[in-house]
């Protein structure tokens, strides 16, 4: 696959994890991708939805399956703004994707290359491949500005808190 | 906690495994439990649903978390007839489950103790306590009669066919 192509469904859950980012929720997106077109896409909303299993991946992953109308998701690809953490990377291999198409390492929980190398475990009855570092740097970017607001934030409601107390 | 109380609970997971076997689906049945009650409840709907995510657990932990009103399910217990899979073990520690009670292994896709460990993962931010066995022999044969009266299905169905071309 060229890299064109590669970017371009990378932009695009890019723009599922601003989505996110902008309700407040960690900014991860995610899309699922057959024969060139988009079929399910997903960002973070374990916030808004109250449900921890609420993440970029599953969200795509189940929006995908009911795109196709049955839940193996053959022949698909998976684009993720973050590396999947263990919950995800066991959904992308139960639902028989493909290939995960991953921007940035997770360090503290990624379950492909960072803690364990679920994608691709030889007993499990599927592997998806990886290629890991698509457009790296702004997915890393997504992540670092949310966290660098919310602690500006954080900052802001103690120094008010402060203030208040003069 | 006393035996009575955990096979009581093993016995209402039973019975959503029970549920899904007779809905044609690969049985395994979940609850979740807070102070002595219920809270949610999940048995296998990946056919139904269409869904390769809708598993006993991850299922029982949704309905959990919409009674409770939020994602994190502090000092809740689940009970689940057989030993979660890699996605489902990565859900009850980003759900915070505080126990999870597991009625019988599964050597080929176990993620608790089978295949990895992941209930107990030092690197992640929650670890899962576990105790294996509870109504083994029960949660056994739910899944043994399944794959027998499948295999049965199966034959009959080859049967059928010969006798067709005779």
């Amino acid at each position: 696959m060229d890299e064109e192509t590669k970017t371009g469904f990378m932009r695009e859950a890019i723009a599922e994890a601003r989505n996110a980012a902008g309700a407040g929720e960690i900014p991860v997106g995610a899309v699922v991708v057959k024969d060139g077109e988009i079929i399910g896409r997903g960002r973070n909303r374990t916030e808004a939805l109250k449900d921890p299993t609420a993440h970029a991946e599953t969200e795509a992953i189940r929006e995908a399956a009911k795109t196709l109308g049955g839940w193996r998701l053959t022949g698909c690809d998976m684009y993720v703004t973050a590396e999947p953490c263990v919950m995800c990377a066991g959904a992308l291999v139960l639902a028989r994707v493909r290939k995960a198409f991953i921007g940035t390492r997770n360090p503290k929980g990624g379950a492909c290359v960072s803690l364990r190398g679920i994608l691709q475990d030889e007993r499990l009855n599927h592997a998806v491949e990886m290629e890991i570092g698509i457009l790296q740097n702004e997915c890393e970017t997504v992540m670092k500005d949310f966290f660098a607001e919310l602690r500006g934030a954080k900052r802001g409601r103690i120094k008010k808190s402060e203030d208040g107390n003069i």
